[in-house]
């Protein structure tokens, strides 16, 4: 592979697509800065502290203007930042190039290929000979993946001198994974067990990320210590309800400009994400149906207005279909051949296994015609009928638009602000075990307070005496730990 | 106090408004059975092995329908059952006349004086000389109350020889409370004892109820162990939420009449409670303005297009004010005086103290002209306006409507039979302390999937491999305890 | 019949159920007031010239709280008026009573009989040997039906001797109407055609009795001018819609106390009314299918999410049956031996044809059970299932709640009054033929500006520049005639 | 001005932006296809037939996918066409580029000067010696306002010999058009006139233009037979409702990417246009402000929740400003001065005198800063606080996203097809005098009928009896005309 790191003027490096964007770039992050009330304010009340001096921060995250308004906070207060993307189509070339210019070392741009896209995974953690990053900003866990893997690898080479065998999978991406490190092994065989050593801990973004963190520490192989900040109130309950409300629509549209009132949309999954997703194809006047595993979720469903049915019953009448699951093999090729002429499928979970894409490639005969770039119609050759596929089936609110708005992602980065914070000040304390951990509700009331000036919202005080009354604080936290919002 | 117990033919203990309401009461149960499959399920599956068998059952529970359905699934499993309601205007006579005539003890009328009330709770509870209930059921926590303070009070009697002081306090009701059990003191100073010892423990429906529940247990006070119905998923985030939905305009329209759609609606508190009235309300065509204390609530409320301001800021410009805080002192007497002519005042909250009923009543010169039960006009001599308070300040939808319908108490009442089956079963295992205890998710879950087919729906099967891909078993539960749905 | 009119001590004739409500009804009524700020702003400026004096007013209209404001307001306005309702269950019995005790002579109780209803509508158009009525207020056009079959009859009968036969036809009600006249040809063989001399005009409220007035107009037989009240924008696109939006889920609450949420809904007819029911039934959280024969009707349906089948195709799945049509035959016995046990029909279109009542009532061995008053279930033999028919077919909103609330049926009554203003002042003018007429918009739009105050509204004014600009008068009207709202 | 007319090698002209997006023109031209059903059975119904042979077609319409359908409908149906956009922004070039390089003559790209505007109006006018279209498709009126104008001209010219000052007007758009018919009639002093007597009529598509129509009729100035397809049922209550319902958002979010759910919308005018922007924004999670000069639209917005006040009240507060009323003057650059940082300014009406742009950029010191293009701030001096402003004022759904998508405008453009057929069936029948015509219902009701398959939605049929019943043909129309829908 010829990718070759730049470097700026003053010495930083980075690979993005296009320089000459930064001015753009800079501009939206201006206008973002004004939305993200969460994130000023931490630079206001953290900036003169240099909480994070001395701190080198790796960033696995999509490279949005929102993501830049993160970084450079995380900058602001003192940290030292290489960032990489995690999701081939989710960079927004201009942010990139604005951060790469400005504030930290950069390797992302929209459309890599899977080896572009682990080589700068790679980058991002590459900090030099004495070890990696002190702290993870990870979402969905590619990052921490990495150093896992790279450890084990490293482990076993110790050991036994063998080294992986990425013909040993048929994940076509784990593959790329072991490759990486099959090598690096041969050049350093301690790499990654020197970032291991160093780190101090992740703060995780996402569902799918926490879900593979709360294996590792079920099966006692989580190497450092991990805040779960996707299960912040402020977080699973902001972004991925009224993010995915606002992205899923934005995706839609600007894919395939299509009239989403009057047809019949099916939303794969009723969690935080399928409730934004459903609520927001209802509201633009879809009929929706939803398919569930999940009992509870399923009545929730029903008592929106909402039809549960599964796939199967649905697949030949629905005009869109919308995976959320963070589970695999949703929408497999055999349902893709019985849908209507050009019936849309997207997913907007993390992971592009939602959808069977590799079965629709394979398939024999297949021809794909690209309408535009994260716009494919697959068209079949038994019905010559043709489905369009959108962001290669990966999250299509930040491959097909730019993902989630400014504000919402305010709440969550103060969320990763904080947990990164919270770690790097617990760095020798001993208080964070390897064990993944949530942010104290208290934490999680400030950061929801945070935003509420900017929308003109006024808080009740609480009188002393009901304070008693309903035994909390005057000052929060103001619900048990098991609420649930 | 003239209250003489009734007993039926065949010797059943019952004090009910009127007996030949039972007919009347017998077919809406019918009607009810239909709506409520969980509760017949539980019947279908338990009801042969007769698990209630030589169990006493006490409730403390709106005496409805509804409830009527559930007392006869628990006889139907074997118990014995004696009842009164949680509130003076919560219960529909006819279902009281029905199931006094046809299964359980019942006490309890619509527009029962709080004398009346404890009464009522006090037959609930006399199981006879030896002791007390096994189990009750609870809502909002009087009946387990009044064993607490009653408790104490013997104690207390018993190391000092002191009888409680119904002047100590200045809650009226409390007064009463204290006077119960200061005069059965002279008469048996060891009732109270008796029943904490025999009791299993309580299975508590409501908020406010919990709340208590989980103050005792802090405290080290808590006699029994407690199931906390109401933060099952599939209590709290569907009774709360969409029964209030549902029963607020409900009692807003047979109470006043009013058209919603236009006018300015205030809802204190944004919980499960507010927010399904807030739902309803501007579904309806209101504009919703919302207080709240909580900044995460706050932010929710923003999230759907409401506005949060304090009472203050708009209590001369709504028309429409309802509490669902589970707190006191939220509309003041001062607030009500500056409110628009005609401004409806009503609470959906477990007490009445929410709204300062009292404030109000000795307001100098106010004039109360009833327009029908439970609909009254204050008029302020100052300004010769008038405000429309509903239910005395009480639960409005069970004063001034019917509740909650059938279908969503299916599901809070059967978490209520299975709390009690599994307090029940375990009596004599220990495995429930002196604590408060939530069901565990699978039961959460069976419950959800108990009510799906009467709507309709059909669930979507895990594959094993998917189920392995996210680490849930294929039968579930499906998500990890702090999933907040 | 053993039907005797009463009469107050002022020598008044009535016949209500129970003057002892008129206490009762006459709170109801200041409370309405309020509500109507069209209706209360009539009387403040015409009151004083009192326009109505002489006129003599017969209404056949719902006897309801919000009519009683609208009788008070022709009464303050000068005029004598006489009143039953047009409708056997609509009649609201305190606000009967609190009219016939203080204002105007009432025919009108809650649950007469087709016969007893007849007689009110004779007795409310019976002013004495000089003629009936100056003025008519009509809703669904019986008033004048009785009058136009009076004058029709009497002209055979003058020219040939020939009385009315009442086997001549097979629809019991008009049995009914045809014997009333036959048997008044004997006693007075000129009294309709006396009252068709008086008649200066009549408003009319409803879209079944314009669409009556047009059939008359059409056919050359309208015997007097006719304001059609119902299309003005204020009434079809105010009380139709948003009314029913109200007033149809009241309906249901009181009527059967079921959860709405979660079930499926089949709304016969999407016109305004039909628009008004499905939007209520979403918003409560059901699945709507709608039935409609315009496809452009059809088209806005879809538009809103709803799907769109035949009555036919979801007869057997769906929980909840509304017709909103104007048409008969809408749900046939047929239909409702497949329909699901418990399944709820009502009908709030005007007339109770919609659903097959005959069709049901003489099904071979069906049983009916009434619940209550206007809630029945009747009981198939083959199946024993059962479905729910609410106010045996009629008005739902009105035989089970108390129909559309006050702000709403302020903006009709005002156009009503508008409406009666113009025909009295316009009787000798040869302004308006025997044809029928809409408002003029400024008139319409006049009535909308009374309601907005009341609801905090506040208008943008043109400037003259810009109401040249758009060519209308900076006072209004702003739309072309055929501007649709 | 050095534009040059290009020349396919057919031979046929165009201007457009880059003939080599004609490929993914044609793709997306495909895809929309299939979400036109009316205009795809329009080429089934007519094609054979030919209906158009000899007829030319010129369009003044925004030159997007969907109208690129409507032009391969009409050239389907024999038509020749020519054709430009009837906005600068609101071409999509790769559409233009399909349709040069394939059927018709265009004259067209996104980014148009004024200049160069109105040269391709003219060339979309200029079919060669014998005058000009027999045809027009108008949108707004430009090409209909040029040939009045170019007429009233030409008979100056001829009677006094003067020829138009473009100084008499500041209007500096109205300028350039005396410009071009002054430099017109030096050339060919009967070039318009020539144009008029070949013209057999204009069908427009928009508010504004059939205003401007209804104004030429009442002044007696209009030259030819107009339709008015504007306020087809299909059209009005379709494109301008749930078109801007789909499109302003889709706007907003391209535009800014900003969050609409929390903010404070500010929707000027209540009419289709803005009760789609104002569903779209509620539903969406703002809170939406309505300012109305009707008070019959200020009391349906009330109706639906939204609360109407001025501008001048809210003018600080609000954070997205949408101008939607077809009048001028609506957002005055005193008001932008007074707005928050970074509050966003946008029209969807028409025309862009809306929103004050003349003043904002002739005013002291203002900075305008493009974000991109059509995405601009402006910055005050004297608060250094910016505004966003989109699309310079324009049509912000077609000026920064796609405009309206295609199954609403299939809609709109049957009818536009219907009303062309219609003229040119009739060019010498004399049936259509120099009038405004609205199309008549039954050909509404086929619009509708023709796009309800492809959302599978299903009709009822009426019975002959039922039909009877209500008066209307079994087969439609269905409705009165008065009928509102």
């Amino acid at each position: 592979m010829a990718l070759l790191v730049e470097k700026t003027t003053s010495g930083r490096e980075y690979k993005v697509k296009d320089m000459s964007q930064a001015d753009f770039g800079r501009l939206e992050i201006e206008l973002a800065e004004v939305e993200m009330p969460g994130l000023m304010s931490c630079r206001t009340e953290f900036g003169p502290s240099q909480p994070f001096k001395g701190a080198r921060i790796t960033g696995s995250l999509h490279m949005t203007i929102q993501t830049a308004v993160l970084i450079e906070t995380l900058t602001a207060l003192g940290a030292e930042v290489r960032w990489c993307s995690c999701n081939i189509f989710s960079t927004q070339d201009h942010a990139a190039a604005a951060i790469a210019r400005d504030s930290a070392a950069v390797f992302a741009w929209k459309g890599e290929t899977l080896q572009e896209y682990w080589w700068c995974t790679e980058r991002a953690l590459e900090w030099g000979p004495d070890g990696g990053p002190d702290l993870i900003v990870d979402d969905g866990g590619d990052a921490t993946l990495l150093i896992h893997e790279g450890v084990k690898a490293e482990e076993e080479f110790k050991k036994t001198g063998k080294v992986p065998d990425p013909s040993s999978t048929d994940n076509a991406e784990f593959q790329i994974v072991l490759t990486i490190i099959r090598d690096g092994l041969k050049s350093d065989p301690k790499k990654y067990t020197r970032m291991k050593e160093r780190l101090v801990g992740v703060s995780e973004e996402t569902t799918t990320g926490v879900k593979r963190l709360y294996q590792m520490q079920a099966n006692g192989t989580l190497l450092f210590p991990a805040i779960n900040v996707n299960d912040s109130v402020t977080k699973s309950k902001f972004d991925n309800l009224y993010g995915c409300r606002h992205s899923l629509p934005d995706g839609l549209m600007r894919a395939t400009d299509v009239m989403i009132a009057g047809k019949v949309a099916v939303v794969c999954g009723y969690g935080d994400v399928g409730k934004g997703c459903a609520a927001a194809l209802k509201q633009a006047g879809a009929r929706v149906i939803v398919t569930e595993i999940d009992p509870i979720c399923a009545l929730q469903a029903l008592m929106e207005g909402l039809q549960v049915l599964t796939l199967e019953d649905v697949v030949s009448e629905a005009d869109i279909f919308v995976t959320t699951t963070g589970n695999k093999d949703i929408i497999m090729v055999d349902h893709m051949k019985k849908m209507k002429n050009n019936a849309i499928v997207c997913n907007i979970g993390h992971f592009d296994n939602e959808i069977d894409m590799q079965g629709l490639e394979t398939y024999p005969g297949v021809k794909r015609v690209t309408i535009k770039p994260q716009t494919d119609r697959w068209v079949f050759p038994e019905t010559n009928s043709g489905i369009i596929v959108l962001a290669e089936g990966r999250l299509m609110n930040l491959g097909c638009a730019t993902g989630h708005p400014s504000f919402v992602m305010s709440c969550s980065f103060t969320n990763q602000v904080i947990a990164q914070l919270e770690l790097w000040k617990e760095k020798s304390t001993g208080k964070y075990k390897k064990e993944v951990y949530v942010l104290p509700k208290h934490l999680d009331e400030k950061v929801a307070a945070l935003h509420l000036g900017k929308l003109g919202a006024k808080l009740t005080k609480l009188s002393k005496d009901q304070a008693d009354y309903i035994s909390v604080p005057i000052e929060g936290p103001y619900k048990p730990p098991h609420y649930r919002y």
